[in-house]
């Protein structure tokens, strides 16, 4: 299959598969998700991101309804459905069914999942940025469907021919539409803290990892949009591009200054890759 | 039909309805909506109601795909289907059919309907009311389908044995989880302005008007926790309540002191929608 869709159980092509209109996905967004990227049926870091998945679930109070080693089981049941070595493997849960109506309902949440060709980064790939002033609820850390505010700073990024939307509260650097956002400056990696103005990213904490791991400091504080345009390197990360250096953000130049470092983190970040799933770069 | 779905032409019993799973709303809750009641096949305010959609829409940058005059003529179509005197409208649109992917996607929007009973209000009967910290983004005068917020707080309020709950940044009240609120005092209507952090309700406008038509003084300003408290009556409003009046808040009694005038504005509105639908209180 080129990509699947499934709904509490039932499975099948993507673009063809159905849900009930009375999903509260539907009306309210009352639903939270995740995604990983799998090589060759294995999903890279589904322990780190099943966790966050409950995580998010609880802090919704919704009931995934299912064990993580169940949800687990699926996916990779639904994975190895897919005809394609490099896929996205992304899944929500809602929560339930029910007439449009605020407060909770009774009965059992829904699972969805939607497995689609994604490709393995390119780390040498530069990304362009463009600024968005953050206007966003106070639920970052939660990983929810209320992505309005991504969407449309996303689409401000393509407009600019940039690739991602750098969110801003006033003068502080939160995070980007659909990935986080670090500095390097002086040899230290500096990220936002994980509080509830970002979503904390897998890919995100993995990179803190590697850092201490290979001996680059690792502060964790707000910084600025002056800071961002003068750091050393600036750096996004997510699920789907690891870490990916900056050029540009708002058409002005940006990083470049210490390459050497970059790379050393970006070799890093793709050897834990190919060490988890036996992926080796083309 | 005792509840009915719609979705792009299709239409059916509203709890057997499906949508696609890339449905944008799915998945983003990428889209506006609104809501009007009817009685006897008359949709109350219905040109309001169109008028304030295509202005979320617009605002969202979001082409509903059709006049509105036509979408008039769907609503009225759909709801002559239905076989109840009291029915609450609803209809959104969502950007589109596409897999998921942030930027807007090419292709047409999609229209939703769901159209199910209702009660007209009784206008007699008071709320109870909860507080809740208002944690929601910088776009709340558009009516989109991103209510997280909204549904914890709905549920904050039923746990408590309220009605709804009213939001507040710090000291400033807002609006409630489905609703508009207001006080008043010294004779006068009091009503937070109508910028990005509340929804400007349509019976919220309605309820000014009629002031400005029985001669009682209308003030659009932020007012505090402190002075909801203590005023001489509170009231909320919205599309299915019109406009009840508070008696408790966090289980404190809460106006009482100027039932006058709040019945005379409350016999206002209702004759008002007497004479454009011909209900008449049972």
């Amino acid at each position: 299959m080129d990509a699947l869709g499934y709904y509490n159980g039932t499975w099948g092509p993507l673009d063809e598969m159905t849900v009930p209109m009375n999903d509260r996905a539907c009306f309210f967004g009352d639903g939270v998700y995740d995604a990983a990227i799998c090589y060759k049926k294995t999903i890279y870091l589904l322990d780190n991101h099943v966790d966050r998945f409950f995580n998010s679930a609880k802090l919704l109070e919704i009931n995934p309804g299912l064990s993580k080693e169940k949800l687990k089981a699926i996916l990779n049941d639904m994975t190895a459905k897919v005809d394609h070595d490099e896929v996205l493997v992304y899944w929500q849960v809602s929560r339930g069914t029910a007439r449009r109506n605020h407060v909770f309902p009774d009965g059992p949440s829904n699972l969805w999942i939607m497995i689609k060709a994604a490709a393995v980064p390119d780390l040498g790939k530069k990304v362009k940025l463009v600024t968005v002033e953050d206007t966003r609820f106070l639920h970052c850390n939660i990983k929810t469907l209320n992505l309005i505010p991504g969407v449309i700073a996303a689409q401000r990024a393509k407009e600019a021919g940039a690739h991602e939307a750098v969110f801003h509260r006033g003068n502080i650097v939160t995070e980007c539409a659909h990935s986080n956002v670090h500095i390097l400056k002086n040899g230290t990696f500096i990220t936002h803290p994980a509080d509830r103005y970002i979503l904390k990213g897998i890919a995100r904490g993995h990179l803190t990892r590697i850092c201490d791991t290979i001996g680059v400091p690792v502060e964790e504080r707000e910084f600025t949009l002056d800071e961002l345009f003068d750091a050393d390197e600036a750096l996004t990360s997510s699920t789907s591009t690891f870490g990916l250096g900056v050029d540009y953000i708002d058409g002005k130049p940006v990083g470049g200054r210490d390459p050497e470092l970059l790379e050393k983190i970006q070799n890093a970040v793709m050897a834990d890759f190919s060490m988890a799933t036996g992926y080796q770069k083309p």
